[in-house]
């Protein structure tokens, strides 16, 4: 992947992907030119995937690919962005065929049609280590108007998208660690390896949530982010939280599953704090997307997420997993 | 580098570098916010860099740090735009001491200072390989205005700023393979491990160069490209090209490196053509900056670049090293 054989996948693969972006000059220059826009601020966000580490070395170089452009895809849908362009940098492994460029490159190709974006410029390089990508999306949303983490208001509701915990027990179903119907096994673990970005409800959000982020760290943690931003609490009810047939049979066999559904990762779901007039626009939203939105709890005053249970009693520490998850957030404030 | 130390290392070493800039949103939030801008066009570029292939393992942090940030600055100075930001994306092999990421972030720091622009995103993951870096770096050029490869027109004069063949000596004398006095092994090894990108050359060459880039893969392979983009030949004076005095002095000891020279790597100068009526400006320009600007050929109607010695006679195949390379440049033909 060095000297010839990068400027030919580049010339072969990804070129192609630039073709409806004219500033991506074909890929053929040292850098991309984005237009002069009046109107829009421009969103931009970089996220990082290793083989091994944040997908499986033998997962499907198409899916990895289009992980990849999902991951960053939802970042700019929090924001209520939409987006434009990717620039992609890889470090593939020496040996790396042919055959897995390809389908790596048809796989990008893929969502670069869905997401109407193109390629814009990367860069190609040879590694020792694990294939390690980093992809910089790019997107727009009118200026001023962008959906912060530091928006919430006390009394506001705290809203997702879709379901919940989808992700983690993908990632355990992948790897033969379920015990469920195989029908429950293939969409966790398809949902695990092809993220559904929302990039549609996004711009949708902007003007009804007061603050939001998607989903990529776990639902509690993701929760605390936002409320550290935005210098309030956070109630949510167990109960609440919407889930998918599969991750509620998962439940249904192993209640312990619950800390895992909940401060698992990689959902890709919105997070947004929205106030309660926003309730019935959202309702008709959701209707209208054919996206599930589903309100789990409020902002308060104060700091920290508390989670209730069925009951209404806040899930304690020294209950098996969540001691472990309970320190874990403790360590991580910023 | 995993769950609450990467909160920890953005929050404790990357989030002072964001401070200059309020879109970057104190590197909290998802994505970065990019105002609106009716006049300029935004240049984006991106560059990876692996261990153990584009710097030495045991290079000091600070150098690696500030490397990227200046390869890629050498990029945008190419398209004759003035730097902004950048986002880094780290993959941090597992075991990086906490000195270590604090020396790489002092050196970025440093950098960042030092070219007037912020880190406004960033994403670090931990990975079993060595150490995998990329940057996307940001700029801006007046709408229409940017310095592509594809403008030179037949007739044009080739020119190149500063020295050529330090950054491909400068390996070598990194790694004891030079015979030269200890002054011209640091000055090369420094020019290696530290380009100095013409980031105030660059936007000053809009309206004088007709096309542009810079020298990363070596001047006759980088000349090469802007050939092909803009459909033209190239006839290079290899007397001409300038020299250090330390790349002077290993080239009287040695006239087989004079293919090293022209064809390594790493100057990160830039390379542009520019009209006969440009030569009195550009020479005035280079007296006001302090930057060397030397005209070293022309460009002609044809195809590739051919370089002439100093009696006028075309370096042909057949002369060791450059048989080697001309079969590089040919294969590199996108």
């Amino acid at each position: 992947m060095s000297g010839p054989d990068e400027f030919q996948v580049i010339a072969q693969l990804f070129a192609p992907l630039a073709q409806s972006f004219p500033g991506a000059l074909g890929l053929t220059d040292d850098a991309a030119l984005l237009p002069p826009d009046a109107l829009a601020e421009t969103v931009v966000t970089v996220d990082a995937m290793v083989a091994g580490v944040h997908f499986l070395p033998d997962d499907p170089p198409d899916l990895v690919a289009r992980k990849l452009v999902r991951v960053n895809l939802s970042d700019l849908a929090a924001k209520g962005a939409l987006p434009f362009a990717v620039l992609l940098a890889a470090a593939f492994p020496h040996g790396t065929s042919q055959d897995w460029l390809e389908r790596f490159a048809h796989g990008l190709g893929q969502d670069i049609t869905e997401f109407g974006i193109a390629l814009i410029g990367g860069d190609t390089v040879a590694t020792p280590g694990p294939l390690t990508l980093s992809l910089t999306a790019m997107g727009k949303v009118a200026a001023g108007r962008a959906i912060l983490r530091s928006g919430a208001q006390a009394g506001d509701m705290v809203w997702v998208s879709g379901t919940i915990g989808d992700g983690a027990l993908g990632l355990r179903a992948a790897r033969g660690q379920l015990s469920l119907p195989p029908e429950h096994i293939a969409a966790l673990a398809d949902r695990y390896r092809l993220p559904r970005p929302r990039v549609s409800l996004g711009p949708c959000l902007v003007g009804l949530a007061s603050a939001g982020m998607d989903v990529s760290d776990g639902l509690v943690q993701d929760l605390g982010h936002l409320c550290r931003a935005s210098h309030l609490a956070a109630i949510i009810d167990a109960a609440a939280v919407p889930l998918s047939p599969a991750a509620r049979a998962a439940l249904d066999l192993d209640q312990s599953l619950l800390a895992t559904l909940l401060t698992g990762g990689d959902d890709y779901e919105l997070l947004f704090a929205a106030p309660s007039s926003a309730t019935a626009p959202l309702l008709e939203l959701a209707e209208r997307l054919g996206v599930p939105l589903t309100a789990i709890g409020r902002m308060e005053a104060g700091s920290g997420v508390t989670v209730h249970d069925a009951s209404g009693r806040a899930l304690s520490l020294g209950q098996g997993g969540w001691r472990h998850f309970s320190a874990t957030i403790s360590g991580a404030g910023a």
